[in-house]
C-alpha cells in the first residue's frame, strides 16, 4: 500500500500552488486576529507584544489546523481562526524563550526579543505570551482544548530541557533523538491537527488520524530541519553549516555517521561533540557525503510521511484529508531538492 | 468605621496560632497531593519537578485559597486543594524565572534551579511547570478557574516586566510604584481568594469581597516586603540591607524620600538609583530613619489592610471572613514588630 518515494500520491486534490491560494484567506483572517490580540495586553507591553508576533514566520501550524478541520467550501471557520492563534502564540512564546538559551541575536532578519530589550524581558514576555495563548484557549465552550494545549506546552518544555541536557554528549543514541523530537516538535504538530479536526466536529477516527498525521510530519520536518544544518548550501538556507558539530549537538545524521565509523574516527566524532577537541566541520561534511548518510536520512523522512499518510488513508471521502495529504508534498519536495 | 492602627479587630474568630492549627491539615493534603503531581510530568524532568518542588515556602497563597473557602465543619474540599495547587505552581514557575533575571544563586538555603542546572533549564522548567498548573486548571469542570489563572499569570508577567524596564529609573512615580506591585503581586492574592471563595460555592457578593481582600493583602504584602529590604535587622531576615538602593530598585520609602529632600540631595538620590555615582547605603539608610519615613510607609500598610478588612466586613456571618480577617493579623504584627 507504500508509495514508492517520488511519486506524486494519487490522493493530491490540489495541486500545491492551488492549496496555498485556498489558504491565503484563512491565514489573513489569522493575521488579523493577531493583531486585534495584541490591545488584549496590559498597555505597559503592547509594544513588547507587538513586537514578538511580527515574525514573518512559516506559520506551519497553523496551516495544519486549517487544513484539519477543512470543510467542503473552505469557508473561513472563527473557531479554527482561534485556535491558529492559540498554537501560532505558544510557538512564538517557546521561539523568544529558544533565542535567550541559544544567546540568538537574529531571527528572520531582525533582533530577537533577548536582544532588543534584554534576557529578563524575553522570559517574562514568553511567559505573558503562554499565559495569553492559555487564555485564549479558555474561551472555547469546554476545557478540552485548554487541556490537549496545557499538556503539548509541557512536552514540548519536556524536550527541550532534554535536549538542554544532551549537549555535548557523545553517545546520545536514535532512539533518544526521536523521543526528543517527539516531544519538542511533533507534539504541537500533532495537537495542531487533532484539535483542528475535534474543532471542525469530525468523528473521532478521523480526529485520532489526524493527530498521527501530524506527528508524523512533525518527526519529518523536525530531522529536515536538523539535516539542513549539515547538507544544504549556506546561501540557501541562509546560516552557518554544522553549527550542531561545532556546538554538540548529535542529530541523526551524526549519530548514523558515528555508529558506522571504525573506531578511531568515531572517537575522533565523539571528541568533537563531547567539546574535547576542536571542530573541523568541513572533514565530518565530507565524510556524511562519502558515507551516503544524507541518502538515508532522506529516506527516514520519507518513512515518517509515509506513515503520516497511511495513517489518514482511509478517510479519502474528508476534503481535509487530500488536503493534509498535499501539505505533506510540500515537505517532501523540499527533502527531495536537497 | 476603621479601626484605628494597633487596635485588635473586633470580628477575629481566632487567635493567630489555634487558626495556623486548623489550617495544617490543609496544608498538608496540598503537600501530599503537590507530590503526587511530581509523577504526572514526563519520566525524564521529574527529578528537575521534585528540586523544584521542594522550596519549604510560606504558602501564602495556598493559605489565602483554604481560608477563602473555608466552611464552617473546616473540612478539606478536594476542590481547594487542586486550587492551592495550581495557584502554589504558578507562583514556583515564576520564583525559577525570578532567580534566573536576579542571578541569584540561592533561595531558602539551598542552590537556585538555574544555578543547580543552568539559565536554559530553569527557563523551560519554569515554563512546563506553568504548563503543568494550567492542565490542573483545566480539570475542574468549567473554564472559570484556568481562564482566571491564565490572566492572573498574564498580569504577574507584565508587572515583572515594567519592574524590570524600571530598573534604575530615578523619577518613577509613586502611581506606577503601586501599579506594578498590583500587578506583580496582589493579582495572584486577588484571584486566590476570589477562587477560594467561588469554588466553596458562597455568594458572588462574597467572591468579589474576598478578592477586594486578596488585592489590598497583597498590595501591603509587597510594600512590606520593599520595605524588609530597607529597615529591619539583617539577622532577623537573613539579607543584605539596601540591595535596592544598590541595584536601583525605587520602593515606596526611596520614592517618599526622594519627593521630600532638598533638591541636591534628591539629585544624589537619583544620580545613586541611576546608578550614575556609588551608593552610600548606611548614610540613605540614615536618611529614611532620621526622616521618618518608615512611620509612614508603615501606616500605608495598614491602610491597605483595612481596605481588604472593609471589604469583607458585610459578612461576619461567613466563616471564611472571620479567618480572613485574622489572617491578616499575621501581616500586621509583622509591620508592627519591624
Amino acid at each position: 500500500m507504500q508509495n514508492t518515494p517520488h511519486t506524486p500520491s494519487p490522493e493530491t486534490s490540489k495541486q500545491l500552488p492551488e492549496l496555498f491560494q485556498l489558504l491565503q484567506p484563512h491565514l489573513k483572517a489569522l493575521d488579523a486576529f493577531l493583531e486585534t490580540q495584541i490591545s488584549e495586553f496590559e498597555p505597559e507591553i503592547r509594544d513588547h507584544v507587538a513586537y514578538s508576533m511580527d515574525t514573518g514566520g512559516k506559520r506551519i501550524r497553523p496551516s495544519l489546523i486549517f487544513f484539519s478541520g477543512w470543510n467542503s467550501e473552505g469557508e473561513i471557520d472563527p473557531n479554527l481562526v482561534k485556535l491558529a492563534a492559540v498554537v501560532e502564540t505558544v510557538h512564538l512564546a517557546t521561539l523568544v524563550h529558544d533565542d535567550i538559551m541559544d544567546e540568538a541575536d537574529i531571527r528572520r532578519n531582525r533582533a530577537t526579543v533577548a536582544k532588543k530589550y534584554n534576557n529578563a524581558t524575553a522570559v517574562l514576555l514568553g511567559d505573558a505570551l503562554f499565559s495569553h495563548a492559555v487564555y485564549l484557549a479558555t474561551q472555547f465552550p469546554t476545557t478540552e482544548v485548554c487541556r490537549d494545549i496545557a499538556i503539548s506546552m509541557r512536552q514540548v518544555c519536556t524536550g527541550e530541557i532534554m535536549q538542554t541536557m544532551q549537549r555535548g554528549d557523545p553517545n546520545l543514541d536514535m532512539e533518544t533523538y526521536f523521543r526528543v523530537i517527539d516531544l519538542k516538535t511533533a507534539e504541537l504538530f500533532r495537537v495542531a491537527c487533532h484539535l483542528g479536526a475535534r474543532l471542525a466536529g469530525f468523528e473521532d477516527d478521523y480526529v485520532k488520524a489526524a493527530g498521527a498525521f501530524g506527528r508524523h510530519l512533525g518527526i519529518a520536518y523536525q530531522i529536515y530541519d536538523d539535516m539542513t544544518d549539515l547538507f544544504s548550501s549556506e546561501e540557501k538556507i541562509g546560516k552557518t553549516l554544522g553549527t550542531d558539530i561545532a556546538t554538540g549537538k548529535p542529530t541523526m545524521p551524526l549519530i548514523l555517521m558515528r555508529d558506522r565509523l571504525p573506531e578511531n574516527e568515531a572517537k575522533a566524532l565523539r571528541d568533537t561533540l563531547a567539546g574535547n577537541i576542536e571542530a573541523d566541520v568541513p572533514y565530518w561534511l565530507e565524510k556524511l557525503r562519502e558515507m551516503g548518510i544524507f541518502e538515508e536520512v532522506r529516506q527516514a523522512i520519507f518513512d515518517e510521511i509515509h506513515k503520516g499518510r497511511n495513517a489518514i488513508r482511509p478517510f479519502q471521502n474528508n476534503p481535509s484529508a487530500a488536503h493534509l495529504h498535499t501539505i505533506s508534498e510540500l515537505l517532501w519536495n523540499q527533502v527531495a531538492a536537497l
